[in-house]
């Protein structure tokens, strides 16, 4: 499986295969290392790698970090990447197995490849929703640049736990968030899908004296969010959402349904195009 | 296994497991783009990972490609790249599977991922050289910079086939230089070596109207040949140059002996501690 969901299953002799997800991070386009702290940077160039493993409900293996580091205090940045990699790497049972250090005149470029494992169910893709599916959220969406893009923890455990007590039809993580990710789940699922927004579970890290229709705009669309959506039978969400084990809330946020369109409806009735802004990595 | 060898054997549930490797080119410090050929850059980006693989007797799989590109020309000089580096994935039967283009305010950089298998009888670690055993180099050595780092072969095809033929004690490319790289394998298997300075094969691309101990000093140390260096026990060493089907030179060039020093030798008698230096990172 090539390009196209959220990490890629190479086979070669070994039937089951492995996963396969890599992330480039750049300083002044995904972090800003005037402001942000090293450690967290670091933490987050494996973070959204586990992320994608989650998103096809696989289990983390070992990670391959590439840096190229600015030439002054580059080994004090490394350090500090480090400091805050390397405990994200040991909760999820990874190793550092590999890399790549280089120094030059250029700012910070972090690039990180985790390796993976199907679960014995197999991967999850994003292709598998049908019509009359519910859509579901773990956590809470919108208004990660604040800082929460960069301390989220990924849904490993979470996508695992689903997988195993549930047939998930089709699985994603929100890195560009829910108005765009959802689009890729119904175009490779060939559905259409419409969003509950009085449904949305609005993080607190949105400002609550916006307007709500300004504060669901945010959850649809600043991504970074890096929770789980995915799509299962209505017994299926039910039965999930009756478990007590996950940890952090799931919330049914739309449905699916025929057809390729993406809509947002409302308690009133009211029914429109799904917005299609994602995040535009615009810098906190 | 981990950090310390060509490329990184990642086991799961799969008892061959996938061998990994990565390396992390930038503009001004690997290549230079306002000299070198785009398309050769993106090659080499897949050709050093490739010459990776070989240094293990591996079988290359796939390939993820991320890319930071300069914003000014990015998507052009993308497609440069993407056109060097798809005919040498092509030769060498490897998916491009996935990665992570992006642009931004600094020169490029290019990080590459390969996967690959073990083959059949397993992966050729630098570890296993003996006491007694031969050196031996595929191809020529020296001048690299003036052109063949950006258009070597990787010695995939080499690697198999001598993995097939023989027992190969250990196993390593040479990108930092023989001086450099012969003592990744002293180290590794405990050992340490004699070069023949005399039976080095000099490249064409090293100068000859140079003193030849000049030109043995290139060949030693100019690095980025990305021929395989191997150790085999005599009976091997002759059975393999023996072989007509190996299609590059195959070369006699020094022992593994007791202890841990490494020496350079000449057929006057002359020993002499190995020269350290590695490939500087210069630019031709």
């Amino acid at each position: 499986m090539g390009i196209g969901d959220d990490a890629a299953l190479v086979r070669g002799s070994s039937p089951a295969g492995v996963l396969v997800t890599t992330d480039m991070l750049m300083d002044g386009v995904d972090f800003d290392l005037r402001t942000a702290d090293p450690m967290l940077v670091g933490r987050k160039c494996l973070a959204v790698n586990l992320s994608d493993i989650a998103a096809m409900a696989g289990r983390p293996l070992a990670a391959f970090v590439s840096l190229a580091l600015p030439r002054a205090h580059g080994r004090a940045l490394a350090e500090s990447l480090y400091r805050g990699l390397w405990p994200l790497a040991e909760e999820f049972g990874v190793a550092i197995a590999g890399g790549d250090t280089n120094s030059w005149d250029g700012p910070l470029v972090a690039s990180v490849t985790l390796i993976g494992e199907p679960s014995a169910k197999g991967p999850v893709l994003r292709s598998g929703a049908k019509s009359g599916d519910l859509l579901l959220v773990t956590g809470a969406l919108g208004g990660s640049i604040g800082g929460r893009h960069l301390t989220f923890t990924p849904r490993v455990r979470e996508a695992l736990l689903l997988h195993a007590a549930a047939e998930l039809h089709a699985l994603i993580d929100l890195s560009d968030g829910l108005a765009s990710d959802v689009r890729h789940i119904a175009a490779e699922s060939d559905v259409g899908v419409v969003i509950y927004a009085d449904q949305l579970p609005i993080s607190t890290d949105v400002n609550p004296v916006l307007p709500q229709s300004e504060r669901i705009r945010y959850a649809l669309c600043d991504g970074e969010d890096f929770e789980l959506l995915l799509a299962v039978s209505p017994d299926d969400a039910r039965k999930l959402q009756a478990r007590t084990d996950l940890g952090v809330p799931l919330t049914i946020i739309g449905e699916v349904i025929d057809g390729n369109d993406c809509f947002l409806s409302d308690t009133q009735g009211n029914i429109r195009p799904l917005p299609t802004g994602g995040w535009e990595h615009a810098l906190g």
